[in-house]
């Protein structure tokens, strides 16, 4: 009765007082993995440690985060960045600040926050941070949005922005089209009179997943064995021959899309979902001096984390275009924490389309 | 014996005089085909058509000309481009002016002459050409170094120059390090105090290879198997690990290589002898940021072909070198123009290190 007459009196509203009212209720709770191993059988969905909040630390109540490949390849251990064991599972996810330290400036309880760097742990109901690791987001963005915006999103404006330059009218292919990073890519470059060829793997549900992607505002879909046939060359009657190339494949798929770059075209590799190399035939290079690069998310973050205007002109950037509808969140399936298993295994299903979303 | 008095007369040393009593002798000769295939098979010595001498044409006695890996693919119709048929082989070489038209300005008979493109089909003892298919060169330097120097020694200054900032003390890893090009890059790297990495093919030469590449200014000499082994690291523990990679193998060669590439590090790809595409792990692009470019002089001397004053300054740094010694011709076997079977077939053996170079 005392604890619900201070809830009224405060206002459910007010963030810290909610945050007292629910720790003393209960603890954080956390999917932890202690060794790694596949996600489903290291992952324990455990009470955490309530940490005492330091003068430069931000507590945050965490309201949703994705389940990304990263975050199945760092508890698999195969990820090129490992978290120190025992760790709390997640990088990417939006929270609401219930309370900040003495020192903190640029963030009030009631922001919303998402990660600036990799490895946060965002698997967690509850957790307290360091200042510098969270990034103040708009809130008057779904939820949804925000909690999908730091990684993919973000790789898509980057690897748009970054490389090429490109004007309305150019275009950019790339395969795992229906990914996360590939879904942003169809939307951004849209936004910006950017033509965009998608390619996916063929499936039984393929028409649905054209539709899908041809809603976003993709220019073309197609498979990759299309990649490889003369029809190809219809196409490129309405729409120059792509400037930019985005790989998130690897083996037969990224080599079949190469041909189609222009001379002097750059192709970004940002992933490897067939877990094959990259195989590129000499004379791309010499007489068609296509360029082979590729962009990490995280190692950008790293690289620009004095440069906090790069980093608040891309999230206000994003921003405005989900304000205006023109960046969804990608297709998600909302599952409460303590269903956690449905949802790493549902993420780790090959023709995956839908991104598993915890809720808190 | 009128035309002998003739000669004396004007001089010997008088070009156009010269070429005009050759001319009354001998018409001038090439190594024409006429269908491609395999250059001992497809290639005759043939009497040519004496061109008439335009306003803007220069007429050239050929004094040198080597075989270059690209002239037997030309021949074999393999090259991306082909010269039409029927051809003169040769993209490469040295001449002398005899006589220009009238309105050659840049020109004077006893000038010498390189190509300014390819295909030029410089196996011939005399030709006529368009002023602006020739560079001038200094006579002050050897036959062998002007003839051998618009290919390979370019090829080496510009893959040094233009794709990564090297500085005094860095380092640089090339494979085929024994090709025309790998002698050129030694050299010129050793002028400006970049440390080279030098990977061959094992051969029963072995150590009379490395001592040659160790005279040129090599720091190391290792072989395509060394690559894969921990004593590498006893190399950078003396000098850094590369910043730039010059690969003209592809395969296996290249994939090793390539994984001790600093991040951030660039390869470039000028070759291909080892008929194999190049093969890169997804990590690398993106976990280590290498870039992986291409280099081809013949896109380079065209895109530049109005920019006469970075091939101008190109020619006279090479020259430069040249006359400090710090730029020798590549190791050279010289044979008469009608021997030219011998040389061809001894160019197209593997482990060749001798260039073959055409004497007319």
């Amino acid at each position: 009765m005392q604890r619900a007459a201070a809830r009224a009196l405060r206002g459910a509203r007010s963030p810290p007082v909610r945050m007292r009212s629910v720790a003393a209720r209960s603890p954080p709770r956390g999917l932890v993995y202690e060794r790694h191993g596949e996600p489903p059988a290291v992952l324990q969905l455990k009470d955490l440690e309530v940490a005492e909040l330091g003068d430069s630390d931000v507590h945050v109540k965490m309201l949703a985060a994705p389940i990304n490949p990263a975050d199945i390849n760092m508890i698999q251990g195969s990820y090129a960045i490992l978290s120190p064991l025992p760790a709390v599972g997640g990088s990417e996810g939006v929270g609401e600040v219930l309370e900040v330290g003495r020192r903190v400036a640029a963030l009030r309880p009631g922001d919303w926050v998402i990660p600036a760097d990799s490895g946060l742990g965002t698997w967690r109901t509850r957790g307290v941070f360091p200042e510098e690791l969270l990034l103040k987001v708009p809130r008057d963005i779904p939820v949804l949005c925000a909690a999908t915006l730091s990684v993919n999103p973000c790789t898509a404006y980057r690897m748009l922005a970054d490389f090429q330059p490109l004007a309305p009218g150019d275009s950019v292919i790339q395969n795992g089209a229906n990914s996360g990073v590939g879904q942003a890519v169809i939307q951004i470059a849209k936004a910006s009179g950017i033509k965009t060829i998608n390619v996916v793997r063929d499936r039984p549900d393929l028409p649905k997943l054209v539709e899908r992607l041809m809603a976003l505002g993709a220019d073309h879909v197609i498979t990759e064995e299309m990649l490889r046939k003369p029809e190809m060359k219809e196409i490129f009657k309405s729409i120059p021959k792509p400037r930019l190339a985005l790989n998130c494949v690897g083996g037969k798929s990224t080599t079949e899309m190469l041909r189609h770059l222009q001379p002097k075209g750059i192709m970004v590799t940002y992933g490897g979902m067939a877990k094959q190399p990259v195989t590129v035939p000499v004379s791309a290079f010499i007489f068609r001096d296509v360029q082979l690069r590729g962009f990490w998310m995280t190692q950008w973050k790293r690289d620009h984390a004095q440069d906090q205007q790069s980093l608040a002109s891309m999230i206000d950037a994003l921003c405005q275009l989900i304000r205006r509808g023109q960046l969804a969140a990608p297709a998600c399936t909302e599952v409460p924490l303590q269903d956690y298993k449905v949802a790493l295994e549902a993420s780790m299903k090959p023709f995956t389309s839908s991104k598993q979303i915890l809720l808190f």
